[in-house]
């Protein structure tokens, strides 16, 4: 169902791969309500992806940049105005790579060329991102930024490794550039703190799914999909947010204000007592 | 500019004194995007308001009902689910009185029996409409419960008082109830931070004004105004918010998540020039 | 090990029924560090647990007293001051206790009598201490106010029932008491958010055992223990920590930091499988 | 006073400079409490500042190391061991540097080079402190290590800049390395969230003196100086805090859980009314 919620605004999406991204289904989702969009990702993604059929679905451009690039950001920016005729209202930033977990660097042998990627491809390319945005003041006033975030950068949750860090930097970044942005153009800039999602992005952490599972029994709602994501992410793109920003908001079907469900733990006690069980059976072994 | 974001949704609105009221707001911007609603107040409340008139011009009844007692909750949500014909979707709580601060009682002075009636006006009143809306099964799955909130609740700000200790007590029953509620009928419960508004209401706390203009300059956005407000909530009563639960919201131009702003240390610098310059003048007085 | 971290310290300490008492240990290592004491609990408790040895192993006084009646405290620190010839240097406060989940009332059935208990005994109680012992001017200055509570006030653990509430409520009354206190008389106030502990008020909540299970499997140094939290609070009650205040401290092992372990969630994977396996043998059954 | 609290205890002490920092506090207090340690710097802090006369003082060596090359750790490691003459038990970071702030890049104009060098220094540096300990098994079970941070973290300061963001990384570090060093070895990692603290490093911030002023008429028991924060650290180098970890604890009388006090609204009220004269008497100006 749609609302020409966003009707008349324009915006910029980063990070769409293939169906399965979050961010195609905010673009998706965000032309239905009424937006135009312009499409971007790295070149490689391009090709290993699908994202010019969604450019097709939406009528609109892909601009190949490398958001760790300013260079590519200022190119960007300069063929979204032109693609718009002028500003835009909106930016989705959904970028994540950590080359420590691809490798399998645990955590405390981290290569550390690889965190600074890490955290370049996945905060700091945020920064970048808004930074050169503001200088070629590319966004209305009352514009609205939305990068997607997760819980690790609050709580440790085991493999995810460096992107917990990653994340509480790029929440960090929100907070700081949503002041300054605020205040001077009224731009806001919040994350968007979402339930694991089955993404190709995601796919790489050290048991996703069944940490999945988990999150999913623990959540009264059960876990938001991408579709739920898009969802709200449009609410914070659309003028019934504009006094909301610099906030973390979780979008997880309330995990995060979960200390125990009975219906996990449910599973837990069974793993107990299996554990008992194997115990007693082998009660010299392992 | 309305959206149809509620198009076929029913709800129930407690609070609405006068047009000055978040209450009243939501109500109007509710009927707006295509909701219909059911207003209840106190008795008092609604001689003393202009209620009838907002009922008029929403064209729907008001149901007296102290929200404290289950009697009297019981009688609404009966009244109310005979209005619409069946359940109803979403509920907004926005009720808060504090004996002690009405009183002068000053918190390191509190009489008991005001701290009782506080926490049962202010955040006890939202457990008992929960508790009798599910004991009914009014509020029809997927639907969604909003109470007003203040970020007193976190941190502490002179003579707000025993109202901190009720907005602390508010937002842990949102999400201790959103559990239960989410897990069997997939209702949300979260709680809007907002920011100082100048509502009857909140004329009573000590201070409110010069504490309103502290808070617009702190906040890169401003205040957010009662219509704001209203806006906001209604995205949290639509359909594209159905995976955020128990979560408390802040609804303020980012004052939370700010240390000091510019402008704010300013006007905060002349204040302490102007005491250096006082004490020069008048280096024995005082 | 002693320090004489308390030397020439005198403090009050509410809430020891017997050895598994958390109050219990702070008494004993309180008195351990230097420290003259005076114990309270209700007739009844005292009745029921075993405070007259603690009192005579620390060489010291009980006084009856319901944390709930002013009239009562009043009486505690009047004579708390004559049995040390003055003022003193803390408190602790370690008293929860909810009817509903005594009678197993579940939250979306709650007795409101019940609730108002809970919360009087459980958080108001704090309150009415702090203030009986700041109209009496019972505290040094630079004195130390701990309660201890617990996570349940931030995130919803299914069977916690209203004592969640409680807490959070407690944890609000420690910030707005500290913000005054500290303010006039340098007196800090603190809440220690303590992992689950096996004492006879812990035993009532639903499931415990299993929980605690989890929560130590959760945390990376394993919950912490009741001794462990006597320890912690002495740190707090001593000069070395005078200017933290207003501050709810976890002392639980790393568990509230924790999204999910890798020990846990093995666990909970072989939860999993076992649910896998009994769905196969069962497959047309429950 | 002194209580050998650390008695037996070895530690290595990142960060001092001179009289003023915080580290150096430390280090004294930690010797007055019976410890041994070691300090470090970097080789041209040891020239700017006077280490070498707190080194004499604290009876011990000082050894040269760049914390953000993994070498020089190695390096400041073995030497450390070799002159402990094996393990030791804490570890203080305190090391913080902007280059966008020392040459005035403001937060929407950062220099991204420098912005690595910020997080390099100053958050970065503390993983790898940690991770090269690890590697080597230069820290005993139950070990302690502690990083200074500032609320900057969690609010945005204006004049604060990336700094805000390096602080947040770092605190989402010692949560990250807090799990792994914890549930392997039992030591356990926290950051200190001081108060604004006149050190050499804190003035290079954009007007420092006021927020400091500010910070001090906020927090209930003023601001936490540098001897205070030096006593608070060695209780979480003790073995009476040992089940606390990754944590963030605010140490800053108070001022983390305000959100407005008396004290600084009537200073901030001094300067609404000194603008509303001022604006009087110029009305068309400015």
């Amino acid at each position: 169902m749609a609302y020409n919620l966003l009707k008349g605004k324009k915006g910029l999406i980063f990070g769409a791969l293939n169906e399965q991204s979050i961010a195609w289904k905010v673009a998706e989702r965000a032309v239905e309500e009424g937006a135009e969009i312009v499409l971007t990702n790295t070149a490689v993604s391009i090709r290993m992806g699908t994202i010019s059929q969604l450019a097709e679905k939406c009528n609109t451009i892909v601009v190949p940049a490398d958001a760790t690039s300013v260079e590519d950001l200022e190119n960007l920016i300069d063929k979204t105005m032109k693609h718009f005729g002028g500003k835009f209202d909106f930016m989705l930033h959904s970028i994540g790579m950590s080359p420590n977990v691809r490798k399998g660097r645990t955590y405390d042998d981290l290569d550390y060329d690889f965190l600074s990627k890490t955290l370049d491809i996945s905060a700091i390319s945020f920064h970048k991102a808004i930074q050169v945005a503001r200088k070629k003041d590319a966004i209305n006033d009352w514009g609205s930024i939305v990068a997607l975030s997760y819980i690790a950068a609050q709580r440790t949750l085991y493999g995810y490794n460096d992107m917990a860090d990653a994340k509480a930097l790029l929440e960090s970044i929100a907070r700081s550039f949503g002041y300054i942005y605020g205040r001077e153009k009224h731009v806001r800039i919040n994350t968007v703190s979402q339930s694991p999602t089955p993404t190709t992005a995601g796919s790489g952490v050290l048991g996703l799914g069944d940490l999945m599972s988990f999150a999913d029994n623990m959540s009264p709602l059960g876990n938001a999909s991408a579709e739920d994501c898009a969802d709200y992410v449009l609410t914070l793109f659309s003028d019934l947010t504009r006094k909301v920003t610099m906030q973390n908001l979780y979008h997880d079907g309330g995990f995060s204000s979960m200390g125990m469900s009975r219906r996990a733990m449910k599973t837990y006690e069974k793993g107990m007592r299996f554990e008992d069980v194997h115990q007693n059976q082998f009660p010299f072994g392992e």
